[in-house]
Formats: structure tokens, C-alpha cells, sequence
């Protein structure tokens, strides 16, 4: 590759980076893609690498593998520690630094405990793999104590499990628990019934899903309920520890908690000295550039970005992807010799969230589908995207295997001797 | 189940444990199955989760769930840290105890240094879930940091991976990692030609695959050199460091090493207080009780079995699952009255390693097999042997992706923080 081309760097390789890089193929630059984990991770079905419905490397792909017919673009494993603005060069941490021409930060969010980081501990959140297998593995562990417990109240408590926050990621963790609870898991035990397992879904507003329309947070929350989560509205979660969960005036028993409510942005803000909000995404221009900095964009979760009526750009993996296609854009027609601004615009595709196995809700705005319908046409979509025929395959199979026997395939407890994995 | 009845405890649900169990559905007996990992291990594949072929829950079941079928067996997740010969009980490390009427101690081996322990840090062993992980991990991350290395000389030793130990572990893991490097990974990455990767086979005896036909160890060691792997023999490791090995007067600068040479025998002979040999395994009576104590037997990796000619009965899943099948016998002929000792006699069913994915070499005595057909007959045997007919299938559907595309499905490097995973 022409050391003398426009030098692009690429920070993380989520939704927003990978379409970013796709779509600059065939342009007068060179790219480096930094990444501090070697795969690109599809965040939607990481729940149900969680929850034992697909194995670890059915969500995520090797990033070089991913961009390996890119002779323009250079994969590198490390992790970044800053950005030297003036010298324009991305700062690692083993001392190196990446020189740049444009900078794209697409670095993603972790999950917030709103200033109570001490929850972490009892109430891990999903965001990355070993966030994933972290939680499989307390759910697993739960029931497996459970059956050697013999202190009825210490055993109802590891029968238990509380999940703060009722967006998507909240419900869909609360609809395949307890199906793994009351239907796969099933005559596995002797000495317990899973069958009475608890599954609390706990939101401290007053709908689930509230970015839906609420005709669809009512048929969420029924269809939850059905299933046999219990879902609580309208108080927030005020203390999360070993004992379980308070809020209001409850407090709840519980020796598994989920934590899938806040999401805090990557430190992409503290890389940059840039203005942030509170959850630490960088207030970017319209255009998505960094103020005073135009070489600098932040894309998908780390950026804080409005829409015309005032809205924040949702943290979604369609946000993130046109951003990344918007900014590419912007870079082609720089590289042409247009330099006008162009403001980003945020296209809405909808929402949408599965409910167990057997149903969804998705909302398009202009049609909103439930039930079996719904589960099906987010199965499908979700497969469509999905990267690499191999991928889309083995999860279809898995699928299918599931949802003909009812058995999921990925029931692993590993590492067991520290709460990391 | 019947309080009253015979009570079986079985440690370990590998391959002797679960045989064991299988043999006695039906006889008039409960039994309690204990073992610290919730899942049974396909071990004679786990070095293809180490080389990215496979993920983890393609080689690992939950033990409730093979045996859930079972109203006669509880399953225990529960570490075992004693035996109270005199009062029948097993004590676990959480200061419960299970008391038994018979006991089965099938716990397996875990790898040995011959006495230099610190020589794990740098060449971790092959024998759980996590070890692979971490195996996977180390092979993937010296090509990361090659890619990243400007030095040539630590370059190489990055692009350098030795084996230590020429059975069939030492065998199969050289002859993946040798195609990883020099077919799967080509391409991917623009400072480094991963064809240049030296993968070593370094074996103490005078050939590899020792327990073979001194002409299968021949073809092994060309078929082996053909793929670009090099076969040093006749000089044993005399140390492992953060540098690399050192055999004879050899000093191989090498980042990752495997260790597939030595195994010692799971904590059992301590539990017990029985005589062991030097590897840790209990001598156990012909009929497989341990000495003085006829209601406990020991079968497996953990178990020093005598075949007629003096050699040892080796420790292979076979042999595991003829032992377990001869003490189910025994049982339930003593619960109808026969207490009459039945030694047990081993029946050698063959050896087979494969060399990559185009060649193995397979002695089945009578007849040897070597090239394709023999990595035919052993693709079909151990998909044959693999539990459960989901996972032959996925395992058939990665063999079948790897062998049409040439792409492996689990290169994923988890757990970068530490050296656990």
C-alpha cells in the first residue's frame, strides 16, 4: 500500500467502524483498523449467548479475517490510550503511536451503575463476550446451588433472578431465562423444580420498552408475564448486593442480578479533552466531527448526536452504521475537494425485541407487529445481518435445533474459580 | 428414588464415570454423580478448540443433561476434597459430605512438569475447557503481536511455536497449528508472511507417537515434515521459559509453548491414602477395588491398571469406558449375591492420531492405515463417539465448512486481561 496515501485510522471495530471501513472501499486512502479484542462482536445476540442458546463464536468474527481481501486496510490488536490531537497521532498503550491524516472514533459504550460502580460485582452487565459468559455462568451456577441447598428461603433466593433495566436487551434477557427455567432445563434436577423459579424484570419507568409505541410495551409486558416473568414498574433499583435487590420500599431476594439498564460511552471524550454529556459521549458537530478538530469524527454509541426534533440518536446498531456510511462519505468528497459540512440525518428503521421464543415486538411506526409474526421477521432479519454465510448458517441451525427440540446447546459453566469468566 | 436402596457415588463424569452410569440403568441402585465442572468433556477433540476448529460447546455437554433421563441418578456440582474410608462418606470442600455404600473414584489426570511446576506459566497443558481457551488464546496473540514487532528477532520467536511431547496430542496440535499458520491465516495479515511460522515438535524418545507401529511413527514424523512442521527427537526439555526451550544444547527462542508431554493422576490416591505410583495413580487391586477396601473402585487416568504382559493399561477413553463397564458389572453382580473378585482385562481397540486435516495414522494392529483413508475412518469414528446427536451434527457442519472453505469458525481471543482465558 502507497505510503504516501491520505492515512485513515479507524478506533473500534463495532457496527459503526466496519460499515466506515466498508464503505470507504475503492477510496484514494489507506486505512488502519485498531481494536483492543480481535473480533467484531454482534451485540443484538449476545443475550443469547448468555442465556446458552449459541455458542461464543456464533456472535463474533475475527476482524482481520472480516477485512482480509482489504489490501488497504492494516488490522491491528491494541489498545488505545489517547489521542495526541495536535500531533494527530492515536496514542497506545504499550508506548507506540499510530500517526493519522483522518480519525474516526467508533469506540462504543460499556454499562453505567449511575455512580453506584460497587453494583458491578453483584449485577454484571452484557456487553462483551465475557460479559456474555460471565452471566451464563452465574445463571447456570444458580441452579446448580439451588439443587444442593437445603435452607428453603437461601434456596427460593438462588431460584431468583432479578434484571434491572426494561429495554430490549432487559426483556429479551427476561423472556429466554425463563423459558430456560420453566421449560429446558425441566426435569433436570431432583431436588428442585426450576419450574418455580423466579424471573423479576425491574424498570424504574413506568412502561418497558418506552422508546416503542406504548401499545407495544403493554403487549410486551403481558406477553412477559405470560411466560412467567414478574415485571415491576415505576421504582428505581436503589441498592444492588450479595443479598439481592432493593427498590421502592422492596427489597427482593436475589442471588443472580442483571444489569441492563445505563450505558456509559467508551473514554473516547477523555482520549479527545472534548465536551461530553453525562454519560460521556462527545458532543460532536452535525456533521460528526469533533469541534475545532475536523479530521476527527466520533460515530455510534460514543457520540452524542441530536436529531431535528431534538432527540438523541439512539444507541443502535442502524445508528451506528449510517454514521459510519456518512462519515465515509464525508471523506470521499473532502479527498474530491469538497469540504462543505454535511450534517448527518438519522434514518429510523424501527424497533424491535423478542420475547422468549415464540414471540416479538417490533415497531416500524407505521405498522407494529406482535407474536409469532413478529419473532419470525426478526429471526429472519437478524439472520439476513449477520456476517459470513458460516455464521448465518451455524446460528439458523441452532435455531432450528432449539426450537424443534427445545434443547439449548451452549449450557457451559467455564471458569469457575473467579467471577471474570 | 428409594432412600433404601444401594447407593452408588461416582466421582467424575468423564468418560469411565459416565460409562460406568450408563451401565447401571436399570440395576437396583441410586445413584449420586459429583463432579466440580458442570460439563462432560470430549477430550479426544478439545485440541481443535485449542486450534480454533471447534468452539467450546461443540466438545462439552452438561452432565445433568446426558443423564436427565435418569430418575435413578442426582447430579451433583460439588468439589470433592477427601474420603472417609472408615465412615463411607465423600467429603467435599464446602464441608458437606454424601455418604455411599459403593464408590467409584473416576477423576482423571491433569498434566505434570516432572517436577518443574513453574514451567506451566509458559507452557500450558491441554486438558479442560479453559486450557484450550488459553491455548487459543496464546497461538492467536503472537500473530497479533507479530504483526506489531519490528524487531526481527523477537518477531520470529513471536512466528515460532514449540510442542513438547510426540504422542498423538503433541501430533494433532503440530499439525493444526502448522495449517493454521500457513493456509487459514494467509493473507490476513501486511507485516507479516505467517508462512514463515515454524511450528517444533519436540519429543524426549527416539520417535514420535511411541505407543505406534515404529513404521506409523516414521510416516507421522514425514507427514508432519511435509506439512512444515519440524520433528526434534531424542532430547528432552530441560527448561521452559519466557524466552522459550531448551533442549539438548538447543535453545529454541520461542513465545508460546504447548505442553503435551506427562500426565499425573487426579488428587485420588491422596483422597483415599492409598498406594500410588510415581505419576499418582492408585494401585488398584485386579478386579479394580483399592486395596482393603472392596466397596471402593478407582477406573480411568486416575487408576494404575496392569495388562497381562506387564505394560500398563494406557490412559485412553477406551480403556476409561471398559473399566467403568467391568465395575458396573461387579456391582451388580455382588447385589445378586456373586461377591466372587472378576479382574478386568483390557482389550486394545487401536491408535489413532490425525496429522492436519488431510492425513492421520490410524494401528489398529491387525491393520494400519495411514493418509486420507485413515482421516476418513477417524472423522467417522469420532463423530460416531460424540455424544448426542446435536453436537455430531454441528461438528459434522464445522469438519464439513473447514475442509470446503478452508476457514476455521472459533478464532476468537478471549479474556485478554489474564492468562486464565
Amino acid at each position: 500500500m502507497n505510503e504516501t496515501r491520505h492515512h485513515v485510522v479507524v478506533v473500534g471495530a463495532g457496527f459503526g467502524g466496519l460499515e466506515f471501513t466498508r464503505a470507504l472501499d475503492g477510496a484514494p486512502v489507506r486505512i488502519t483498523m485498531i481494536d483492543k479484542r480481535n473480533h467484531h462482536l454482534f451485540q443484538p445476540l449476545l443475550y443469547q449467548v448468555a442465556t446458552t442458546a449459541l455458542a461464543t463464536s456464533e456472535v463474533a468474527w475475527p476482524i482481520r479475517h472480516l477485512l482480509r481481501k482489504r489490501k488497504d486496510v492494516t488490522t491491528l490488536l491494541a489498545t488505545v490510550s489517547g489521542v495526541d490531537r495536535a500531533g494527530k497521532r492515536v496514542l497506545l498503550d504499550d508506548g507506540d503511536a499510530v500517526a493519522y491524516d483522518t480519525l474516526l472514533l467508533a469506540t462504543g459504550a460499556r454499562h453505567a451503575y449511575f455512580g453506584h460502580d460497587e453494583w458491578e460485582n453483584f449485577a454484571p452487565g452484557l456487553k462483551t463476550l465475557e460479559d456474555a459468559t460471565t452471566i451464563r455462568r452465574r445463571i447456570l451456577l444458580a441452579f446448580e446451588w439451588a439443587e444442593r441447598e437445603t435452607d428453603p428461603a437461601k434456596r427460593q433466593a438462588l431460584l431468583t433472578l432479578a434484571i434491572v433495566g426494561g429495554g430490549p436487551t432487559g426483556v429479551e434477557l427476561a423472556g429466554t431465562i425463563v423459558e430456560l427455567a420453566h421449560e429446558m432445563l425441566r426435569g433436570e434436577f431432583r431436588n428442585i423444580d426450576t419450574r418455580q423459579t423466579r424471573v423479576v424484570l425491574i424498570e424504574a419507568g413506568d412502561r418497558i420498552l418506552p422508546n416503542f409505541a406504548p401499545e407495544l410495551s403493554d403487549y410486551a409486558s403481558k406477553a412477559l408475564e405470560r411466560l412467567g416473568v414478574t415485571v415491576e414498574l415505576g421504582r428505581p433499583v436503589t441498592r444492588c448486593d450479595a443479598e439481592g435487590v432493593v427498590f421502592g420500599e422492596t427489597h427482593l431476594p436475589a442471588r443472580t442480578i442483571l444489569w441492563a439498564a445505563g450505558v456509559a460511552a467508551s473514554p473516547a471524550a477523555e482520549w479527545l479533552g472534548a465536551a461530553a454529556d453525562r454519560a460521556g459521549r462527545v458532543l460532536v458537530e452535525p456533521d460528526l466531527t469533533v469541534p475545532g478538530n475536523p479530521e476527527i469524527f466520533v460515530v455510534g454509541d460514543a457520540a452524542h448526536v441530536l436529531r431535528p426534533d431534538g432527540r438523541m440518536v439512539p444507541g443502535v446498531a442502524p445508528a451506528a452504521k449510517q454514521q459510519g456510511r456518512h462519515v465515509a462519505a464525508t471523506i470521499e468528497a473532502r479527498l474530491a475537494g469538497d469540504a462543505t459540512p454535511q450534517p448527518f440525518r438519522y434514518k429510523h428503521d424501527g424497533d424491535l425485541a423478542t420475547i422468549g421464543k415464540r414471540a416479538a415486538a417490533i415497531d416500524f411506526g407505521w405498522i407494529k407487529l406482535t407474536g409469532r409474526p413478529a419473532w419470525w421477521l426478526w429471526g429472519l432479519a437478524h439472520i439476513y445481518f449477520l456476517i459470513g454465510f458460516r455464521n448465518r448458517l451455524a446460528v439458523s441451525l441452532s435455531w432450528l435445533w432449539i426450537y424443534v427440540t427445545g434443547q439449548r446447546s451452549a449450557r457451559l459453566i467455564t471458569q469457575g474459580d473467579d467471577d471474570r469468566n
